[in-house]
């Protein structure tokens, strides 16, 4: 199934000079979201993965259809003021400023197995904030699955030593 | 097996007066997401669901899940200016204001039969916009299904006319 023939791509979104690539007519059509969730699931099964975190908001979509496939736990990354417990944070750099990711603090357990599967790899940084926010608690990351990857943007650098995976490559 | 176990109750967030039922826990665990996510989507499995819609952020989590398991595709519905296409609105109120809930104008062809799927079921706004969004872009509202009902904020009367399947009631 070509599944690129189901992503859309706007120019100029979010803002000038950015070819976004909207994933939404992929994940709209029944057939193309469960081939793209069952490719991204593949190189989890032998990965004894226990939890699996997914970034707000778009990495909600991919993280909890894997989770559920996996037979896994799903721990969404907020960001601040959206968990109503005690957290634990990441700071991350973005283009103007910083950002920050937060999970409670009793989301995983020390030595729990734990995929990050987000729609996206760009530069890598939310990504990589997901990892710390993960060790930080004492999990174990066995690596990342994106649906899509930006290649230009090298998010595979921000990410090394960890194992990537991604379906769409751009 | 329990799943209200596995539901932490909150004082005081996100205001006072306001007692959270905090469902991290529950969809953190492997086994207890399963049942939760099977639960819901036995009501849908014999209704012909060509789409889930699940609004941002916490919908997400299910409705990717059902979607996934229903072989079903999933349409978000988003807040104003996360959408990078055209898109169809609807405005709902607030306890204080209004809000707005937004779906790709191609997201929903006519016709198709559509569940809308959420975490929780309070006064019902939320879901009520959903069902309109559905609605104005052609498709068939199917049902609801939630996780949590909040029996006292009367959602059920909002939604009145549609199927409402919920799970863990308080």
């Amino acid at each position: 199934m070509d599944l690129k023939a189901l992503v859309r791509s706007i120019p100029d979104f979010p803002k000038p000079g950015i070819l976004f690539r909207d994933i939404t007519p992929l994940i709209g059509d029944a057939d193309g979201f469960e081939a793209l969730v069952n490719e991204m699931a593949q190189p989890l099964f032998d990965r004894d993965v226990d939890l699996v975190v997914g970034p707000e908001a778009r990495g909600f979509i991919f993280g909890s259809a894997l989770a559920s496939m996996l037979h896994a736990g799903f721990v969404p990354a907020r960001k601040p003021g959206k968990l109503p417990y005690e957290t634990i944070g990441c700071t991350y750099g973005l283009e103007y400023g910083s950002d920050e990711l937060q999970i409670h603090v009793d989301a995983i357990k020390p030595g729990q197995r734990v995929a990050i599967v987000d729609d996206l790899l760009a530069t890598g940084g939310t990504a990589l904030a997901c990892a710390k926010l993960v060790e930080k608690a004492g999990g174990v990351v066995t690596g990342f699955v994106f649906a899509i990857e930006l290649c230009d943007l090298n998010g595979r650098e921000t990410l090394a030593g960890y194992p990537v995976e991604t379906i769409l490559k751009y």
